[in-house]
């Protein structure tokens, strides 16, 4: 897989990265964890915390400032999570899993980001995910059109942005799937077509579990956990919805691309393997036809009135040649050579 | 695959392909961009506007004439979508794939019609794909009884007009795996033909894609979304949706009669390799003795007296002959030869 | 497939074939086109219509007599629908799949039979179908107290008819599938054989298409579709439906059993070359030895002191003798021979 | 399979096997047909009959005794039906697949078991199945307790009989898999072995469609058809359909392992395949350079002065030595051999 | 897989391990079976009994104390049970099995853990598990504050010990998938890897039925039985089927992943096996043809001109090389060397 990625961000340092706090979708002030409590009191006004990587205190700070549940926060702190949306009396807890090509070759890196949703505040925890949320939130910034809908279309910006990471991923697949039909057609697949053909296939797994999970979680907000989500956000979940369903789609088609690509592959192989040993045993007969003529003028008996003719040689030369012409002509007609 | 295809219509220009005002089934006039709105506010009227692959600027006057959403404009601009119905406040949107056999050896493409259905208008957009809708343009206005039922039927007739257009297509992948078979059972297969089912199985995996949501959409249209669908178009809707299902059956009938084959033909392979590999020990055999034979007859010791007979070489070749012939006979009975 | 059909009935003209008013399950006369409204305004009187393969002039009279929906008469006229069931809103239309097993070696045959079934009224309308619904109508006719329950009892008694045809050929199948274990297990399995598994599975395919939607439809008769089907009729449909599944699942029983059989051939295959080429391999061994020591003593060396002894020959005769004895016995140990 | 059954019972003779009626759980007479009215007529008191393959008449005749419906008659006199639950105006309708293993080797044979459960009666009908209901009918009548609920607890107890009767037969399935599993690992398997697991397979399918169904008619016992079974029953069937879903997993488990097991050994017997190709070429390097050195001394110039050298004959000897133990150890490093 | 675990505790001796009330989630008392009925009483109050495998004497007198049901107590007793949920009128019974990783080399080994649930008590019966659940209740009993919630909280913190116990278990696996991958692509596989994975597939299938049903269990704890599970429990549960979730979506993943292990192995087999029959043809040539032509010049015509030429056998000599290396060069380049 060639590199898509262009150049990673500079390592954030762990911990709070930004806090904002926003009124009719404009930022108003930048937040420390001392005034959030004062902030969440104004009406209309809803805070945005980034976190990247916290340790237990800060996470315990956090949880105590919004309220967040116990069993919430120890999942956005352990990470591994699976993708999903959990709904608390008060709060959404959502968790995404970030993909990311890096490296040469480029392997596939996988990261967590969890988001806490409530009334007025979203709270994200990104977990080695390279790609930092500062171009997100200020193309978030410039619009306050939609930013003023509240946390539900933060929410929505964030899996959108996490989504459409995968898309490039998914292209490079395509990339690579080709790349392999062709050696496989080429008849050049060695041993080493095959480890990729694996290693594509646990790409596509991994793929599919970390995607697979968001059409029920995108479906969910489309459909029922309405206190958070405003009804007029929820034409653009279906929107992320859409673009899940189509990831899951391309890796469904791809797996069975592959598959069939092995298949063909296995078939190619069967077949150039009943040629090989139809040439093997074409000519080990064209071989094997003089030299046992050989072999019986090679005997020693003193009668062999053959032994003494005067063109015996010659014609035993050229029965030889006629027989091994022969066997090649018949051998060449039925296709074995 | 042959080519199925009519000759091409003349490529469409970019833009606006066609707009009218129908009253009661009948078109009234010709509508510009301009007049829209006056004909959107005279009852009993719709408009049918016909777009092919327009620019963003033409997209966006449309959208301001129809109000239409935001999300659902970006995708009809996008294309590449699935296929899909989307239920805005007071709008349908319909993503349909239309598919194409073109070329020599013929190859499949794909186009996309995007359809904005409204309670007096329908707006189609459509991507790549070669026939124009002219022609069920003028098929519907032949029949004003029917199209005086509204947009719905048009979206019915559009919906009918796509989806007509796979039959042709999986008659040719029909045909197509016709000649593999016989391929196959002749024994005549080769690694041309193994690419050749490759992308068979390619082909109809993008046909399944481009079809199975086509069910989805079909059944909501027929069951759930009334008010834009008035309940005697539905019906015809049904009508869709079981060619729909049909089209399904047939492609997920051919990729089991696919597999079928390919698993017959490795069979058939793995037998005719059996029987090569029992052909080449069998004549290996017959050959190898009177070689063994004449070796031993052309050892230089002086005490054999086989040599000195006079007609040891005469019994030996007989021997020879009589080994070879058993050998024969013996691997014939036992169905090696 | 042996062929199982009793001598088919001589074909029909095309046309109408019968049609007859019955009062309280008693045939009371013959009904002409003409008479179809007189005798559709008696009260507990209904008509049955049959017809086969009508021309379109024909087929639109009847629908005007009856009031048949245009989508469900495009249909019947077209034929080559799946198995359906479709609610109009005073009429059912159904569509069954006809199999039929005929000529040597016996073939699968598909027809259609349609049925318009309203308050009053049954409309049969047979495609390719070889056996004709006289002797159903007969039969029915015998039982006047269960034919007065009214058209809804027709509809059963067709689809019995129906269903039950597919008993013997499903069976006709097991047959062949019990040949094809017994070649597979007695490994004279070749190429006709795999041809003959390959139409079998085809064959299954056909069959699964034209019973499973019959699950569906059956279910929603018993179920649902209360109006044209009086409630105790429905406990004859679920008798049908009871049929369906045990078609169903003897199919899908076969596919599994052909599937296994294949796999278990290939088993052998496999189990068999790897036989052929240790045997091959062995016996190469054991010519390949005394070849060489022959060759050996070929040799014109001056001084090769085993030449002159006087039983330098036999010793090497011998030596070649328990050479290859020893690898003989060696090799049957081991399992090779 | 080892057998597993104890002796089998004597052969019921067909007809009536059993009849008596119960009242309070205590049995207070044998009833004959005669008898069945009155005893019905009778309130507590329910009447349990036991028919094993009965002729037309006397199912007819108990047919009028307790007004069972036509059609559950029907499917009781012809057997060979699936397992399901039917449920008429009055009465249930149940049937059970029941199975042995009989024989040496054991195999596999289906009986069926007929309930038809009113009010106030059982009646069931047995076709094939060895075992007699004797036993079962003693335990029922030492628990007056349990058997005062009334027809539905005599449902339970048949029920729970037949299904424990597939525990045996699926442990000692266990056994035969167990077999072939060291088969397999032990590389003996042979084209016995083959047939046997196709034979295995054949049996699971059996058995899987006997207890399939089961699942399905004891959720609707413990679910929905509450009438004839009192509430305080429900959580018997519930053990019945805990039951039936562990043989279903079993079952569904012994498939897989099945499966996995043939992988296993199909991917041995390539191993070995490689194997012995590999051996066979070194083996045939290994003679066949000596034999080609032979041949080259073997030639008849004039003009070759090793022949007459004094140590030629001794040098080549060692030559052809060297050669053969360099292949060799070179095979035998590389893993050849 | 290498031995994961700690060392095993002590055995239990069979019967009571530990008997205690509690009262607002502080332990007041130890209890014996004589007092358990007198603690009941006491409003505010559970007991907590553990039991490991007692015999049925000891049972029936906690059923008998409890009011426990018949079937489930059966259950309990007799172990073999599948993971399942069952209510009874005023209990619960869940059935969970426990999973541990024992000797060397470590082998999976299976037990149970039986739990009855009442408004005021909690029951646990283990079978063969390692681990007792001292460590468990001590652990619970640090945190009044949650085992105040009652014997809902109890079952939680059994759940989470059981399904907690399964991850180093999945990651043992992962390890084991790992050199299974190593030796396939190393290309080092032999019959005892087959072996290996064949195990880790019945490993694999061992632990899907033992978790799989636990998907159920949670999701009805979580959503539906209200009763005994108070509200503020829920999310405690939906918790444990977040983790159970995630074991199911990692053994799937590793049964995919084993599964495409396999298939890139006889891929592999099968481009080695081409590999080694080309190589052998090759040779096989190289070697025949001086073989071949040196077999010319032995045979004994006395009108054999080379063989007086003075050169004759060194141009022989030096044609047989040229052969040989022309061979090879021509294989080396078409790549079958």
């Amino acid at each position: 897989m060639s590199s898509l990625e262009t150049a990673a961000p500079p390592p954030d340092s762990r911990g709070i990265i930004n806090s904002a706090a926003y009124e009719s979708g404009t930022r108003v002030q930048n937040v420390t964890l001392d005034q959030i409590r004062t902030v969440l009191a104004r009406p209309n006004c809803f805070v945005w915390l980034g976190l990247f990587e916290p340790d237990e205190a800060l996470l315990r700070r956090v949880q105590l400032e919004f309220g967040l549940h116990d069993l919430a926060v120890e999942d956005a702190f352990n990470a591994h999570q699976r993708p999903k949306l959990e709904q608390y009396q008060d709060s959404l807890f959502v968790v995404l899993r970030t993909a990311n090509l890096a490296g040469t070759p480029a392997t596939l890196e996988f990261g967590e980001t969890h988001v806490f949703l409530g009334q007025n505040y979203v709270v994200t925890v990104r977990h080695g995910s390279l790609r930092s949320h500062v171009g997100l939130r200020a193309r978030c910034e410039c619009n306050p059109r939609l930013l003023s809908k509240g946390p539900g279309y933060v929410l929505y910006a964030l899996m959108d942005f996490v989504v459409d990471q995968y898309f490039p991923i998914v292209e490079a697949i395509e990339n690579v799937l080709e790349d392999i039909e062709e050696e496989i057609f080429a008849q050049t697949m060695n041993s080493e077509t095959t480890a990729r053909i694996y290693r594509l296939k646990r790409d596509l797994l991994s793929l599919k579990r970390a995607i697979a999970p968001l059409v029920e979680v995108c479906n969910r907000l489309v459909r029922f956990d309405v206190d958070l989500v405003p009804g007029d956000t929820r034409v653009y979940f279906r929107d992320v919805y859409d673009h899940v369903l189509r990831l899951n789609e391309m890796i469904d088609n791809q797996r069975e691309l592959l598959s069939a690509a092995l298949e063909a592959n296995l078939s190619l192989i069967s077949v150039a393997q009943n040629e090989h040993m139809k040439r093997l045993a074409a000519w080990a007969a064209i071989i094997a036809v003089p030299t046992m003529i050989a072999g019986i003028y090679g005997m020693n008996f003193t009668n062999m009135p053959e032994l003494g003719w005067r063109y015996g040689y010659v014609v035993t030369l050229a029965l030889m040649a006629l027989a091994c012409g022969g066997l090649f002509v018949g051998f060449r007609r039925s296709g074995w050579l």
